[in-house]
């Protein structure tokens, strides 16, 4: 069982409109509407790839009732989400069809209490007796403290249960001082939490803040993992097109698929580079292709590097 | 007792934003929501002006419960929604801080089936028996025949109850032909249901296809009213800046509330132009502030016109 917490969960709602214009009136052409936040994302993408995967963190009010009754039907999840007195946020994404960009809008999401808080700590520590691996996914709501990962990541660690931080800003550099046993930033959050812009100097001096393994994701050009057994970079075989929406979730999904697995970090790396190349090319945003996802396992490169720096 | 019908039903989202960037992620600052449609804002407004009032409609789904539960915190405002099992719609409205304009996102809304929209016609007829005026209100939900009007405007007039009509397009066009006692449509709907631009001949042609009445509403001008009593022009003491949204439905509240108090048309025409304007200076989107209202009733001017035409 792995287990993904999104303590700052959402109900992803995606509305479809022929041309946005800012101060015009648009008839929505499609709504769909799914259970969000990161961590929800990456259990979704490990229950598609046969895990049994459990989802815990904050929920809420109606939509999070609408959240909770859309997990039902999601097979191999299991719903451990901690109820609080607020309401689970909403995010509405706009894509334009003309110009296929898409425009977000966030609500802030719900403040949870110190009791709440502290009720979510204790199921998490008993969950983590009964898992293989734990993510620990995206921004913090309001109320939980800004060094809650690095709580988190120690709690974990004491039960010994490899940890994955995928998060950023503040939430991040106070959560690299836990010891995670990996972090997946992008290129920015990178950048943000070490000052550095290029990657290579960026992904080593997070190292030293403390994650043990750092994997980037690089957007097109892959990802550059350096851990303690190595280090390495791992591409898609072309650049492919499509919607980048998700597939840092997906990539996180594949990078704990594969170590559940007890797969070294090359097999890692090739399954998080194929889900996320998976996941750029499905029509549908943060969903992947199977059988593309089956073809790009045999076709991502992965390339040892000489540990000299 | 007032009856309302919204056959298209809304929870109200309103989102403010620093500034809108189409392709950009936006931070929500303030999320408000509210029970919405033309006829339940109307009704919003009645009840706040201390009549009683009944909303009719259609109601279903998540969003239909939170709309219900919304309606239930209005005094003197009676729940008769029909349910379906469809779910009522969103509407989002993005304010942009910067700017001051509002981008509208509408979802479409449910399908009504054959059956529910059967029921629907048993529940108003049975009402009828018990007010003294109905107002029909907004756009038609998918699987609602076009022509729905024109049947409900003639069951109200065989039960002896007035009713107005405000609607648009072809709804307006094929309800106009039930021979309403009123319909207020602004200079755009006007236009488009008659063929001319010109207030005065679009709205004399608007009684040639059926209405008794026709108040246009001319946005800063006021209201053009004519009727088979006379001819009045109504206008606000000055131009008045502010955010039209609700100014139609604040109108037609104020002809509604005049009519049931038994008023002549000057009246409704004041207690219709001060409440419309009452909201458009209000800060809050759609409501009226009720102490510049009270002020307004004795500023609005009315002017009799010649039949000359």
């Amino acid at each position: 069982m792995i287990l993904t917490v999104t303590l700052n969960t959402a109900l992803d709602i995606t509305y479809r409109v022929p041309s946005l214009r800012p101060g015009g009136s648009h008839r929505v052409s499609e709504v769909t509407e799914r259970p969000g936040g990161k961590g929800v994302n990456v259990a979704r993408v490990l229950a598609a790839l046969g895990h049994e995967v459990t989802v815990t963190g904050f929920t809420g009010g109606t939509t999070g009732r609408i959240l909770r009754d859309r997990l039902t039907e999601v097979p191999g999840l299991v719903d451990a989400l901690v109820p609080i007195s607020g309401t689970t946020r909403r995010t509405v994404a706009v894509v334009d069809e003309r110009s296929g960009g898409t425009t977000q809008l966030n609500e802030p999401g719900p403040t949870v209490s110190h009791a709440e808080w502290s009720a979510f700590q204790e199921v998490y520590e008993d969950l983590l007796a009964s898992v293989t691996a734990v993510a620990l996914c995206g921004s913090l709501p309001p109320g939980v403290p800004v060094g809650a990962y690095a709580g988190l990541v120690r709690t974990a660690r004491a039960a010994g249960v490899p940890v994955l931080l995928d998060t950023s800003g503040a939430a991040l550099r106070r959560g690299v001082a836990g010891r995670p046993d990996v972090i997946k930033p992008n290129a920015d959050e990178l950048a943000e939490l070490t000052g550095f812009h290029e990657p290579l100097r960026a992904t080593q001096d997070a190292r030293r803040r403390g994650a043990r393994a750092v994997v980037a994701s690089l957007g097109a050009e892959g990802l550059l993992a350096v851990t303690p057994e190595g280090r390495w970079r791992a591409a898609p075989p072309a650049r492919l097109r499509g919607n980048p929406t998700g597939a840092g979730d997906s990539a996180v999904a594949g990078l704990l698929s594969a170590l559940t697995d007890h797969r070294p970090w090359p097999d890692r790396l090739t399954r998080a580079v194929a889900l996320s190349t998976a996941t750029v090319v499905s029509p549908t945003a943060g969903e992947f292709d199977h059988d593309t996802y089956e073809e790009l396992l045999a076709k991502v490169t992965v390339t040892r590097e000489a540990n000299a720096a």
